[in-house]
């Protein structure tokens, strides 16, 4: 790869979670499917708060996350992200750049106050989201700078974050300046929801946009109006992109140009909280690709960072991920 | 004990506690003594803040922690203490009320923050605090409700909260009607700058106005000016006031008009970090005196509570303390 300043520019939702445990019985009473990520109103958000047990605050946000293990893993990442100019917001900054992830998208002064992640941790470790998005998606193609990604040997970008109209556009912008500059594309699918509100567009950058699409079984799925995985995969395969697929316990399969490379998960010392497993994931496989290693090698890198990630509440890495690779892979 | 409504009224700081994990040597390159507790302005919050790593936000405050812990052993408490009307006010008020105590403080709109406590967790469990009062020394005698003071079988004061002028007088206030009523005065010394910055008061306190005292190892021998622990508890049972002192992993001892219970610690899962031991051991210990039992079980169900708390981050309990007490006392 040519001398870049920046390993990973992410663009995504700058999120504060607020995480509470809660027994399933919490969800079906409030008609909340298990395991599912769901956007809410402001209405929604303090209503469901109110109904929700002791809670803890830890930054999320998917594509922040990612970025966070790549600076755990030694990388030099950067994230694009709205914030309002408000407590939470002070909260996400404080620790994006304490992970070591640069970030200087201006906090928003009137508009609505800073992103939140209500999650629902159920004690099979399972989470499930209600994501307030408020400033995050108020992110514009102003927010996008040209130098910022031509200096970015990978541009990562998530799902989530393709449905509100002004950050999308703010991604088409960003894709284009990545490409025309030869560096490379990274997509997260994100979750179902976002590939069924947003399928034609992802099968669109499938097709020459993007480089590395990211998803899960369930996602790959959606995407092609499948059940069957196989057939999923063989669609996916018939586009130049690389494919990853995260599959949970059964760990991950990447797809690129005929290849098939199956990666087993790693073990992990306990399950508490999967929030957080597929954007480790990323963080380390894209670390490794940045760093030139072989793509069984980067998807065995993102399953050392997820089974971290999952055994701790929060989806921030709290080991030294760097050490953990190098012990595994060296 | 007579009918009461409420089990345990607290007044106490309002915080929010922001958990970082560090080195020692963060501690000492920033001349914070280990262990300490220690007031900071906003100034030095927020020099403190920039310079600590990621961090998670859990509700915290001590004699807030005690009453959730209160809460937890089935118990029915109340809490006093000032927040402003900000996001981490919102917190915290989300939280003790969804730990299921009762909080009507009215949030102060015009004037500091919300406090916050910025707690540096060593790899031993230790952990150092640095605490911005913000709202929280804006509590004042309009604040207490003599009705319900007069509805509580128990006061309990910390003695965190006797350093700022306002907070107490409201505390003076709260014992008169307290002790008016014919019920009970708990009061924990806190930490010992508490102890040195008003020496005179609390003893004043331990003659009469007081009917628990809780205080660990250092605090009650920096009330008496002694390296001797056997000294203190010696002129700590000169007192009518029954006092409690809690010696971490050497559990408790219970001083009452000339008896002495020596209670072993509870066996703790893991020690991850110790915040809270002493306020989760108040708890344990009020818990069991409003329902009337002995005080060497007292003392038992404190243990068991400060043995949840420090397994885990965060000073307010995770699991049932009421299971965890019924299956050791019954």
């Amino acid at each position: 790869m040519t001398t870049h300043d920046i390993d990973v520019l992410a663009i995504g939702n700058a999120l504060v979670d607020v995480i509470a445990i809660a027994e399933p019985a919490f969800l079906s009473d409030n008609s909340i499917p298990k395991g599912s990520m769901r956007l809410i109103g402001a209405d929604d958000a303090e209503r469901l708060y109110a109904l929700l047990g002791s809670t803890r605050e830890v930054s999320g946000g998917s594509a922040a996350n990612t970025v966070a293990g790549i600076a755990a893993m030694g990388g030099k990442p950067k994230f694009v992200g709205r914030v309002a100019a408000d407590q939470l917001g002070e909260v996400f900054a404080h620790d994006i750049r304490a992970a070591g992830v640069g970030f200087d998208t201006v906090p928003m002064v009137d508009g609505p106050p800073t992103g939140r992640c209500l999650i629902v941790v159920t004690p099979d470790g399972d989470r499930t989201m209600s994501t307030y998005l408020g400033a995050c998606q108020e992110l514009s193609e102003a927010d996008i700078d040209a130098a910022t990604v031509q200096a970015s040997a990978v541009l990562y970008l998530e799902g989530y974050l393709w449905d509100p109209a002004l950050p999308r556009a703010a991604m088409r912008k960003a894709i284009a300046i990545s490409r025309e500059a030869g560096r490379k594309v990274a997509f997260t699918l994100s979750d179902v929801f976002c590939v069924e509100g947003h399928r034609d567009d992802f099968i669109t950058l499938l097709n020459g946009h993007v480089d590395i699409m990211f998803g899960n079984e369930n996602e790959v799925c959606a995407l092609y109006k499948t059940q069957n995985l196989d057939d999923a995969m063989a669609q996916l395969a018939s586009h130049s992109t690389i494919a990853v697929v995260t599959r949970s316990e059964k760990g991950a399969v990447v797809l690129n140009k005929g290849e098939r490379h199956v990666v087993p998960c790693h073990p992990a010392t306990q399950v508490l909280d999967t929030t957080g497993a597929g954007d480790l994931f990323a963080a380390g496989f894209l670390s490794g690709f940045v760093a030139g290693r072989s793509l069984p090698d980067c998807a065995r890198q993102g399953t050392i960072a997820a089974a971290e990630i999952i055994a701790h509440y929060g989806a921030r890495p709290e080991r030294d991920l760097r050490a953990l690779v190098a012990a595994t892979i060296g």
